[in-house]
């Protein structure tokens, strides 16, 4: 479907046996100006990949292969779908070969090697490579991300909460209590992965709610170190996960304390004007309520601004799909920006609805 | 089942077209001591009940009667099933009979009648009737339901709300900062009724997630002139409600800004102290975290108490089964109370897991 | 996205409130030889599409025109997704302005008007219009599609039916007992519209199972009268459609009993040939289990073969998306062959897994 | 909730971290005469089942325990909820013990060992056990339950294929050509157990529809060698299991041939006669569509008997709880049978709906 003349970018990816790897593959291989070189994965090499993931049947004629026969290092850019860990003793090698790097683990996210070492549980093997990485939402640091040869993919709750709150923070001056913001977070199942664990199956995760990690989920730390970046100093956060019986989505609702000099704010052309210019970033008008199926298999954010009554609580509400914009699609919009090419390539699906 | 050889509470609903009412009629067609009396719906008389929820087939073998054939006064105790309005036009004749009226609509719940009127859109036609009437929530007001005529059954949203901040407010000294509490609620698809409306279709609630009502929802007052009466004072309240794709259930979290001088203060003994006697409210033992399937079809309710990070935010986590413990079981529960029943009867079903 | 410089195709849909409609305006808006011109709903008229169907915000900025205000007539191709007798009425009049007509509805879908009364239950009132009429099955009738200025697009469940039987039916030599042909057919809850109905509310389809229309369905005359145009003589189908709670999809089953001088046939080499080059149906290879969300919100329909034990019954398996190869793809599907255009042009997405 | 006032039977349960175990731990804990002894698994050992199964906190107040803490010899019952392989080893120890026997996996449903050892995969340790063994459904051998030392509690797919074929296998003369009989059944995931495997996956099953054990199932081997008893004689059979994404709940759709002499049966007649003294199968009225949420959480089993348009194909539908009549519920109907009391005690749960 590529209008485009020049060669292509060849792709590969490392993993791609979960969620975000089948979903890179759909996007991938819609991409006009992608060509797709090869995704390994030792333990199924040999497999085709659409023998695992039926959807691609005729899109994708590659089989998993073992890195050795990969030859990951021909590629242009590199995804890693892999579980943590895996891209930082990789990504030092592709780089030599002038590859670019893209992680949607968590091993390039986290500036602070020892934060990354408390909620990984692992010692991080090339805090060099995470020097040069770029936090990869490009609403916030699109310029750092267009030079960056690795990006750490952001997290999927991190992407609705960062982007629901970097329009307060970046107002300019203080309009919201930082020492007491609160993220009640809800995702679709698929967020945890193609894993085998008791709480993922149908019969536990149907019909049900419930919080989780309401203790320490690794998300909260990432989040905060990106809230200190944008508002310059610590923000205290309140971070409650819950899991939602559908399989994609992710809604995030934020409760904000209004600061007395700050409540004549006009909170919705704040939100406007923030994002007037952003593809993928919808402030719906005034009074919307979205939904997550609103944007299902697209890799667009809608955010609403809510003020109850009119009194001192802000109320931000924030869909995504996860393994899109809050995975798979924002790593493309990272790609395209490394590569150039206008930001939405690829990208423009509509959602699927109902 | 039952081991009672008193004579049996005749019981009457009026409407039961609708998820309370097939709820009622399960409870009820198993409570040892109660007798089926009469069911009514106008539009569907006629028809046998278990024709329209095949689940009582062998159970309940009622016609929907006409008000006019089913001779109500001669029951017991009526449940009103009904929307909003009727109960308050039919309370009066059937009190004045001798009969006790429990209406699980919103005539009965709001003790302001300007407030009822406000948010109901309609006046209140029984004004006296409503002077006397109890807001049934046992474990708030267990004495004067005992003694209750009329009893309004309280709506599923405040039932959690209010369970899950009663012993905060109660503690005897202040313990939160009651200016700014947040309830961030999660109900299932049932919690909107039988009634036929796009939003509560299959392919519109399914696969998704949704916040509603953020601008005003009936259950907010509700929930507020409640909390006033428990605290002695206004309670500041930001309410946002969501639709989770499950059929039953229903989730609070609740966040509590704690009071400097209540930084030391032992939550988790606090609740569980609280609730120690009551036999639908558990206390889970701390660090855990309730689903909503733990309590599916049955009639209790769980709270967790969390405090993340050992901070001065108080996260309670409350579920129930919206149609139990959220509307008929409570109506049983509140039954049992009015006619010296032990409080349990009939409503010791463990919970249907998975 | 289009590499086309030709005059796009100017498309008007009347009706679209509906899931065939949001679908429609799906492909459509991402076509790229398709101009969307109009949408009509009277009683929606003036409402931006987009805030019906919030997936469309930023990609459809067209509102919902009264037909008075739409001027269909100047449409290259007028798509009718309305309740059935709406396009009987309008045809007449559109093609004789030389517009296309394709009804996603039943009007010109049963070539026998007796047939069509009896089940449909209203006079036909174009039955002129009806015998220029073409049954809108590509795989079937290609060429006769490709000139005809009005289509009966099929019904989701004819779809999978018909191109399951097609190869042993048209196979040149009897195969199976084609007095005894058995569907086992399961649809997801869209197939049964956006209209409010009991039996599609959440609460009553989530978590459940049933049959329904085991008496007669709709789809059955359309069948048998397809299947006996291919077979060139009565065929004796017994069709049972039933509700699987999930929103998209449909599976056929079907049963088949081989003729005695016919057990030696190579049933999966007979279907392989015989959709060789099909560019929307994929044959499995022997042994495979097809599963709706393979071709979710894809055009694909997929067949899997099996004979189990080596017996004289051959089971096929059939799955599509039922608003997309079962709707509104189809309806695209035939536009292009209409227009001359590549049959697969704008068609190609990748289903969306999980 | 007993009136019995004699020695409660002791039950012991081995196994039980799975879903049948659960469902039993939810039937025996409110049974009136039953006091459970013990629970076993030498993995959980020490775990409070509460923890695992929140549904029974309040309820249950045992822990699991290893076989050797558990004295099931002292048991008057013991429940096998353990996969395949494991009764068989240890059933004969407790027979010698008077404890009696009912093991709800494979082990004792199969009377031909080899059938067993083909199908299972593992030599059957324990032939002369499995001799004495009863298939344990009540409406095909009421009597021999009733004095079996050990029950092999039949499979959930075996059960609604058994239960709507017999009223025609049974009649007294041939109905039915049954060289052909079809089955096309459909199960909730919760079949699949509470083990770990991709296919039992939210992200899956959700929102899906896929067909199974085309190839061979092991419960076609104890479907036809059960049918062979009834009927006196093969009966050749096509089953096609299907996955519905629903927890619980059971369909099968049977068609049978008529034979020529028998079409002027009164199919639903003979079935309504049939099940007339049965308190757990339903035949419902004529023209009646059963569905699964009619059962769910009970005991009963419902069929409807349907011959569309009056042709030679009868079309049966059963619909059950796979995990009660289908499992749990059904072993302690013939637990029941085989301590004499009446077979409905503590299975009159009203099924919940919605």
């Amino acid at each position: 479907m590529s209008t485009h003349t020049s060669t292509p970018i060849k792709a590969g990816i490392v993993g791609g046996t979960g969620y975000t790897g089948v979903e890179l593959l759909r996007l991938l291989s819609q991409h006009p100006d992608v060509r797709l070189h090869a995704i390994t994965s030792r333990k199924e090499s040999g497999m085709p990949v659409a023998d695992m993931f039926p959807n691609l049947r005729g899109h994708v004629d590659l089989r998993f292969q073992t890195p050795e026969e990969a030859a990951l290092d021909q590629c242009d850019v590199v995804f890693f779908a892999t579980p943590h860990g895996v891209a930082m003793e990789q990504a030092r090698g592709l780089l030599d070969h002038g590859v670019r790097v893209i992680d949607l683990a968590a091993d390039f996210r986290l500036q602070d090697v020892d934060t990354f070492q408390q909620w990984y549980k692992m010692p991080h093997s090339s805090p060099d490579v995470l020097k040069q990485a770029v936090y990869g939402l490009p609403e916030l640091d699109r310029d750092r991300i267009r030079q960056a040869r690795v990006v750490g993919n952001p997290g999927c709750y991190p992407t609705t909460v960062l982007l629901g709150l970097a329009p307060v923070l970046q107002a300019g001056r203080p309009l919201i209590d930082t020492a007491h913001v609160i993220a009640d977070s809800k995702s679709g199942v698929s967020g945890a992965g193609r894993k085998t664990q008791v709480g993922s199956l149908f019969s536990e995760a149907a019909d049900n709610f419930a919080a989780y990690g309401v203790a320490g989920h690794r998300h909260h730390p990432e989040i905060s170190e990106c809230l200190a970046r944008i508002a310059g100093a610590p923000v205290g956060l309140t971070f409650v996960p819950h899991l939602v019986p559908m399989i994609r989505g992710m809604f995030s609702t934020l409760y904000l304390r209004i600061l007395p000099d700050a409540l004549d704010t006009d909170f919705q052309a704040l939100y406007e004007r923030r994002y007037a210019d952003e593809p993928f970033v919808d402030v719906m008008p005034a009074g919307s309520l979205p939904q997550t199926r609103s944007v299902r298999a697209s890799n667009m954010l809608r955010i609403a601004v809510h003020r109850p009554a009119g009194g001192d609580t802000l109320v931000v509400l924030v869909v995504q799909d996860n393994l899109v914009k809050g995975a798979a699609g924002q790593a493309v919009q990272n790609m395209n920006l490394m590569f150039g090419l206008p930001e939405t390539t690829g990208l423009r699906h509509v959602a699927v609805l109902p």
